[in-house]
């Protein structure tokens, strides 16, 4: 992530890829901040095994897209809401990367998803993880399910006021 | 894709997997049109081993983010400018999906990054097409890079008019 | 509704349906989390006797338009603010659907309406329904005009300050 | 239609409601222009018999919230592309109406699903339109397989380029 | 006004008109809820010697619009900050009138600048009116003066914490 | 108007002026590149015997909100489209004034609503120039009511292709 | 600044520059209320020997701009957030100027940004002050090195909760 | 400039430097194709003798924050249209950096006032240089003088057709 200040949006990565069992490491790496470092983590980073970058950042989020252009690894993108602006310039900044680096961009603030997503991509090369994933969208659809089924059972007067 | 009118916008997909060598098959299926057969498709894809789905749609671009609600696999999205709104509406239908279910977005029509998305996903666990991802980002460089001597050389007037 | 977080917002549907003494059921129905319940509740739907759909989503909103892809009843759809955007994203997802897939959308969190289109659709052959909407719309006049009526008597600073 | 010059873009409404056999009459009938015919138009259409009201407009398009607050009967409303606002203008003129005036919106020049979602609305109590809307439905369906037959029959370039 | 939920705003035109001897009446006239009062209040107002009419609204705001097709005055609007769109749909659908029915919109919730507006356009005719226009006009900028020779004698840290 | 580039949307306000019989001048003051010409304009207009203002411009459109700044006259602002933002830029940058100094703000390149603004504000004490704007509303009444009877008597096919 | 309501934000400049050693004032001078004193201040700087002038402004932010049609000194722009449209207005009203005259416009209330704005167009010209520069880019390197080891260290999680 | 591909937008930069006799050089660097020669362009422009830096780019246009990251040189950003979006995806990238690291953004496409910009900064601390930039200022007031003329002599409708 670009800041510590991102790091309460940016853990929720973390506990998903937790929760799968996949190792990773977070790190504070800025793009405007720290430039030396962001340019030998990002090339250098498949060298060390990594498979999958996640990069966050607020307003003009530049971080994710710098990260791609240095690197042949896929890297997933979280627009952080940091500004006036409400997360659209981060957004903007993120996912409109021109032809030739693509960063896969996630909902602002949607640093959850960036973890599914990391875990799908090491999934697409890996049955157990895959598995495990489809057993994660099976386990939201129960909790729906049991959620939805106490609303029908007790209406929703008393499921607003329990 | 989910309409054959995206397949102007779509086709760069299939020419970069092509290029990179990455086996692909290029299909119509709407989430509004054939939802059944959308539903087939997208639950059943990861079974016929395929390892990466890139989705593309334009408005309310809902295809992408229902693909990845039925498989455990990453999913691509490319948003589609193909109404007044000029790709906002389809770009937003598809990244802001809730916590639980990713949509790897790319740029408004820019389905070039979504076949490079898409090999370098896979490419997270094979060398050699990482490799190739690598020789990719250096091509670029150097496409640049002559185009930057030339320029350099030449002047900008006759650069604009040779 | 798509989660049980939407409810706050769309009980407001439900309580104009009960106003109007149209019988009415409430569900937990999600597009991403319960892909096949939202199938079969959908392309059932109109062969146990509904008549009208309402869907409440936020976000990434593809609720509404994929019941409305499998019935042929009408749908309404109530984009919820539920993201940083303000309900921008789940506007545009509800409203522009393509050619052929409908969705009657209304403001956004705005329940109520919602509840009254149900209303106005069914009243569209229950001439008896109509007529109450009629008389609907009289008493939110009548309630216009006490009010314009105390203000224009007491002056807006009373009024304000009472 | 506010203006006989959104007639090229309304014209789909009364083609889709023809091709359903549902009798329509197609008017001008201007909320700024002509406010009274309005007003008459509006509020004794359902003593005509008439079930459902389509109102297109463009820019800051007040005719299907006025005509909405002058009718019991359902009104759906079609935002059209007229000015250098690109339709955003009249969508938020038309979509946002305050609570107890419902407009059902569709999107921006989407008169085509004007038509089908006035079909709809008579459908909700007509099993033998309701039957049309289904099998419309799967004739959409239809073609959109036969579409994506000849293209995956052939591969993508030769259906770019037959 | 279109609602006494407006009054917090609007009550700003009054209280501007009131410091400027206009004499003048504040009503709440709905477009939607009350379409009949509108329709006499609008199309009389010359007939009783009204000059200038307000007209503030929120979300669809479509009060301005429909008293300015209604009467030969000149209409001031105010958009107010009523939805989740923070006041982007009623400015939209204030100022982006057609062709013929001009509405004099002021920036979102500013009713003091609406009565001002209405007191230049009295005092276009009205030679002490303008007189006293030039006198608000060099009071806030005596005001300022004020403050700005304020900043610059005690220095910005002493002036924000005096 | 603050360039030449702006008669062309600007020359619809001196029609409608010169059509309702009201003296005008066309003028090209720039807030830019001639601000004391603005300064000397805008602060003696009133002793010139000058009623109304019309001011238009594009991208950061200053001249109305100055001229208004400087004058205690009513003043029209007209945002012309003129970059790449469509318009949008200089609605916001002429409607959102702050508290004090307001600006009459009319649709984008809608030059024929500020000169019928214009004579709006005039007539608010003008009898007779209030009688022609109320026959001005009925002849577009009557246009449109033309137009009304030809598409019903002929049809919306023959209308369209006649 | 435009106001003395901007200080919160505009002294963050002033905190900068002091820091950096460079000498400034702070002024409030608004276009709108006091233009004259913009004209004399604008007009006059150069000839007091100022080197750059920063100005801050909210909703239709006129002040930036019209400095700049008033001097040959580069001028910044800060936007500040004052109006219900989050700081969009003025964001536009200050970086879309017209060709011929720029305002180095910044992010949306970063007054930080610009007071290192001015000291680097100081800078330009002055080795020293462009050393100081340097250092100051290395120091926020240091301070994020700092963090991001303590991260690195301790984990997120009891980074998050020491 | 980020692409050749902005060379017809970012001429103008160098068409203004020219005319002012400022020495420069046209140079492509890409942020995300030519990553390394950006970081050595950029980091060492100061040691070199550049003064100033103008940066253009499109879509998520990362090369003007970037390039002000790794300089303590004024940058100049001009945000470039080049996608679907108008403009506004690279507005808000190059104009939303955070704390620390400014970039002087001009409007959209608008070279020409990126190089004037780049003229003022070096005149800040060049009398010479300044006092062609007042002299600038006049001829556009000259020129505009000119057409106002014309307009006021001949009148508008021959002005537009000679």
């Amino acid at each position: 992530m670009g800041s510590d200040s991102d790091l309460p949006v940016m853990k929720d990565a973390a506990k998903i890829l937790n929760m799968f069992g996949v190792p990773n490491e977070v790190r504070v790496v800025s793009a405007h901040r720290t430039p030396e470092l962001m340019y030998s983590y990002a090339s250098s980073a498949h060298e060390r095994g990594i498979q999958v970058i996640i990069a966050g950042a607020g307003g003009a989020a530049h971080l994710p897209g710098m990260v791609a252009a240095l690197t042949p690894l896929p890297v997933v993108g979280v627009p952080v809401r940091a500004t006036a602006l409400d997360g659209v310039d981060s957004l903007l900044s993120i996912v409109q990367m021109p032809r030739g680096v693509p960063v896969a961009t996630v909902a602002v603030n949607n640093a959850t998803n960036a973890g599914l997503l990391a875990a799908r991509i090491l999934g697409a090369s890996d049955a157990n993880l895959r598995a495990r994933m489809s057993q994660y969208l099976e386990d939201m659809r129960d909790e729906v399910l049991v959620k939805a089924e106490k609303l029908e059972r007790n209406g929703w007067e008393s499921y607003l006021n329990p």
